[in-house]
């Protein structure tokens, strides 16, 4: 039986803040996981103009449980003005699925 | 509250037309952002035989309410036979959501 | 119309091994095209510490009808203990989305 878990993609402006965000989200058990893609190209409209960036992709992995708090967190540390956050749920395997659920508990006493 | 956004993912043979691609959709407004993820390998079946060729991956990102003219003028423009245009929908953070619908708002005069 | 396919993402260890899982799926007809994305960091709890590894990761794109059945392969032949296997279903182009359903038919005679 597959198991709900939830992907988080955001894209940051250079590896340094992206290393410091995914490590940060692990310490404090909102991520199971953080898979950085690496380096990608932004084109988009900002201000009225279309702009081009360099940046690095972050895909988290978490629980439907820790979700919110997750996206709290990527908000309140993230450098941009508008950051991109975008979360859709995915069905994990059962073995990954149970993985992700328990690597993202709440500590019992922090 | 999240905003509902659409995620597309299609596939181009080369940086430039990826790049050329990504340009007229943002000028069109039918995308707020375009991320390049940079050359990809894609293996696959093509007329009864196992192929494998570069590629270069475009994610773009829309409104609900532009996705299929998004969908249409990229079948329109995309240099393959049967290109592949994945469309999913996801939730985006408020203020990332909001610039998205703003920026793919269609011009009052065109 | 669009047609419902699924995409299923998962990591490796590295390039061969992900080339050949990808060729294994194709030459069963599990899926219809698989995406080497390249080389991606990953971080993630383990056993008690936060580790990192380079890994290379993969998205197939496979049938309704299939999808279970791959996901069955790929947890078989997947070298870790705990493989990260992420299935979500998406809307495709009709043609991309007809051919995928053509590509991933049982085979008559195996």
């Amino acid at each position: 039986m597959n198991v709900p878990v939830v992907l988080m993609l955001s894209t940051l402006p250079d590896a340094a803040t992206a290393d410091a965000l995914a490590q940060a989200a692990l310490e404090a058990r909102l991520a199971a996981c953080v898979t950085n893609v690496g380096a990608v190209s932004s084109h988009y409209h900002w201000k009225g103009a279309v702009e081009s960036s360099r940046e690095v992709q972050l895909v988290f992995k978490t629980s439907v449980a820790r979700c919110d708090e997750l996206q709290r967190f990527v908000e309140a540390r993230h450098p941009y003005e508008t950051p991109e956050i975008l979360v859709w749920q995915v069905h994990a395997s059962p073995a990954y699925g149970q993985w992700v659920n328990a690597e993202t508990q709440r500590p019992l006493h922090v």
